[in-house]
Parts: structure tokens; sequence; C-alpha cells
């Protein structure tokens, strides 16, 4: 046994994983994380989840597969990213930028590895606040899977209990942001952008990128974002 | 609208998925069924899938993705495949065949599919009878999961219901059989082997195999799988 519980941390590059990130770091665990190459347009994100986890000293690996194949969202598809929306007008419904079953899916892939490495810990960093809308963020989807993760499970069946730590879910972006300076972590290599450049630029208008200024701005924390 | 409610039926290849695409026929659903490339030994099941969906109709899909980078099973890691275990044996504890949160990593895919063309209604030929002792093959474990689908997805929170059928969950494989052949499965075009030789001949002897075997003896039906 290593002196550290192993965590696993699904990391997606962007600032809100990367904040847990610190925050499973914080607490002690061994980092173990986790990213999907799964056809998304804003790819890139994957060179500054590796960026993130070198620097937090994490082991580091990437699943791939293809959720274009299934389309059905602006972020897989060729369906546009909407630009400037209203910051009111983002918790209204769902929008297009929703994957179906994403979250599901990366948190049944951090099981599979939870259970594979010995770890009953699983970081996310959903968030219900400010947020786009998306069922896979709420606190009782997070309670759901909790369950199912005892039932689906060898360690489950066994009488250890996984917990699921959504530890951003109740937090607002400028929380989040001055939580993470506090634990050391360096915004300038994470990307939050759904609809980046070729040149990795930040195009500012995707409801990401705005959720992600607005957090900079009432954290009163400089926006180390490069943006078009 | 079509006339036909979809149904997405993950299908391995093997009996027990073959027959529950006969189910989701009989019970008047548009077939989807899903296929995963997973990196599995027993890989050749993917071809008897093809030739299964191309016998009842049904759309086919694969996602791929690869669980050998995590090991952790003899069905994806250089673990041996237990041969010529007694029959009382294969429901105590869980054997290394076991993949950790397979079922989990499956139905969600198969969630996100059902979302994306419109279904609520996902089929999986889970059995916790004659079974070899899978955590994420019983009962408990597909309630659970039929909870996270309605708190997970958009059509979830608009107040729609998912079904997860896992018809043959309380039958044996001499029902299974019976059953599906008063529906129409060929058996013969099936796989269930573990570990098939590299001219897809069964192994006869893993647990797979020894289940099929028994299911047919006790069915009265002749076995049409082809023995190493």
């Amino acid at each position: 046994m290593s002196a550290h519980k192993k965590a696993v941390v699904l990391l997606s590059g962007g600032l809100d994983s990367a904040t847990v990130l610190a925050i499973a770091r914080e607490r002690g665990f061994e980092l173990h994380a986790l990213s999907f190459d799964y056809g998304q347009r804003h790819r890139i994100e994957l060179k500054a989840a590796r960026r993130v986890a070198e620097a937090f000293g994490a082991q580091h690996s990437v699943i791939s597969f293809d959720l274009r194949q299934f389309g059905g969202s602006a972020l897989t598809a060729d369906i546009d990213v909407p630009k400037n929306r209203p910051h009111d007008q983002m918790s209204e419904g769902i929008p297009v930028t929703y994957v179906p079953a994403r979250n599901t899916i990366f948190l049944s892939f951090a099981l599979g590895v939870a259970e594979t490495i010995g770890s009953l810990d699983i970081f996310v960093g959903v968030n219900a606040l400010d947020y786009s809308g998306y069922p896979d963020c709420r606190p009782e989807f997070i309670k759901a899977f909790e369950s199912l993760a005892n039932v689906a499970t060898k360690a489950g069946v066994e009488g250890q209990k996984f917990t699921i730590h959504a530890p951003l879910i109740q937090m607002t972006k400028a929380q989040i942001i001055r939580d993470g300076r506090r634990l050391g972590v360096d915004y300038s290599i994470t990307t939050s952008c759904y609809d980046p450049s070729v040149d990795a630029l930040a195009c500012g208008r995707c409801d990401s990128c705005q959720l992600r200024r607005k957090g900079f701005a009432e954290a009163g924390v400089p926006d180390p974002t490069q943006y078009q």
C-alpha cells in the first residue's frame, strides 16, 4: 500500500478541473488524472490537460473514443457554438453544447480506472451555479452516480464505499478562481473555450469563455487568457 | 416520428444479447444495436454481432476504445482465462474475467446514443442466474443505472422516463435458448467463448462456453457451436 490514498480526477484542461486537481492534492490524495479525446472541436484542451497534470505531478491517462459518430451536440457535430448569449439565458434550458450522457460516460471510465488501481475516490469539476444548464452537472446526478458506483463494482459488492467528490458544485466561478489561486493553480496554462482558433486563442464569446471572463472579473484577479 | 419506438440494444454477438435483440423486435421496437471494440481478447465476437444485427435488420454501430490501457481483467490483460471451473464455483466470488465497470461504460454509451436518436428504451442481456458472478449483472445494478439515466439526461430533466430493459435477468440459460429459438434466433451465428482460437473455434472450457453448453443440453436443443 502507498502512503497516500489514490484519487481519479477528471481533467479537461479547463479552469474548473485544474482547480479540482489542486483540491484533491490538498486533501492528500495521490493523483491519477484522466482526460478524454472524444472528438471535441476544442481538442486543444488535451494539451492544457497535459500541462496541468505535469504541473501537479499527477499521473495522466487519455482515453480515446469518438462521440462524433453520434453527433447531437455543437461540441461534437457540425452545429455552431452559440456566441454572446446573455448570462441570464445560460441557465434557461439545455443548450446545443450539451453532449448527451458525456459526464456519465466520463465517470464510468473513471470508475473503471478507480477499480483497477484500487481507488475509492473520484473527483469531478462539475458546477451547478455558474454553469451552462447541463443535466449532468447537478448534485442529483452526482448522487445517483455514487449510488450506481457502489452496486456496479467488485469493491462496492465487497462493502467498500466509493465517493464522487464534486467540490466545486456549489461555488461561483469567482470562488473557484480564488480557491485555485490559493492552491497554486496557474490558470494561464488552462483553456476553457468551446471554439478556439487554430492557434489556440479563446473566442471570448461562447458560454464557457463568458463564464470564465466574468469569474476573473468578479474574483478581482487578472484574466491570463489569450483571447482572439 | 417513425411508427415504431426506437430501442438501443447492447449487442455483444453472444447468445444472450442475440436473444435480447429478438425480444426487443418482438416488442415492436425499431432496433439500434450497439457493440464495443474495447480491446477484448475475444474480439471475434464483433463479427458475430454484425451477423446477428444483419439477421434482424437492425441498425448497428460499433464504438471503439481501449480498456487494455488499464488492464485489470483476464478479458483485456495478459491474464489466463480460467478453464474447466466447476459450475457451482462460478457464482462464488468475482472471477478474473470481470472487467472493471464494463457494463457501466457500455450502458453510458447506450444512454448517449439513446438520447441522440430520441429513444427512451435500452436493452441489455445481463443475467443474474446462470452468470459468472459479475456485480454489474445484478438487478440492483440495472435499477441504479435507470435512476441515473433519469437525472443524467435532457429527456429525464424534461420529465421523460428511460427504461433499462434486462429481459433475461432472471432466466436460466436453457430458458433463454428456448425463448430465442421461438423468436427465430439462429444461434449458429453467435459466439460466447472468452478465449477462441484464431480460426474462431470456441474453447469449450471457459465459464462462458460451459454455461452455453449446459444451456443447450438443458434446453434439449442441439448445440450449433463449433468447438476446438
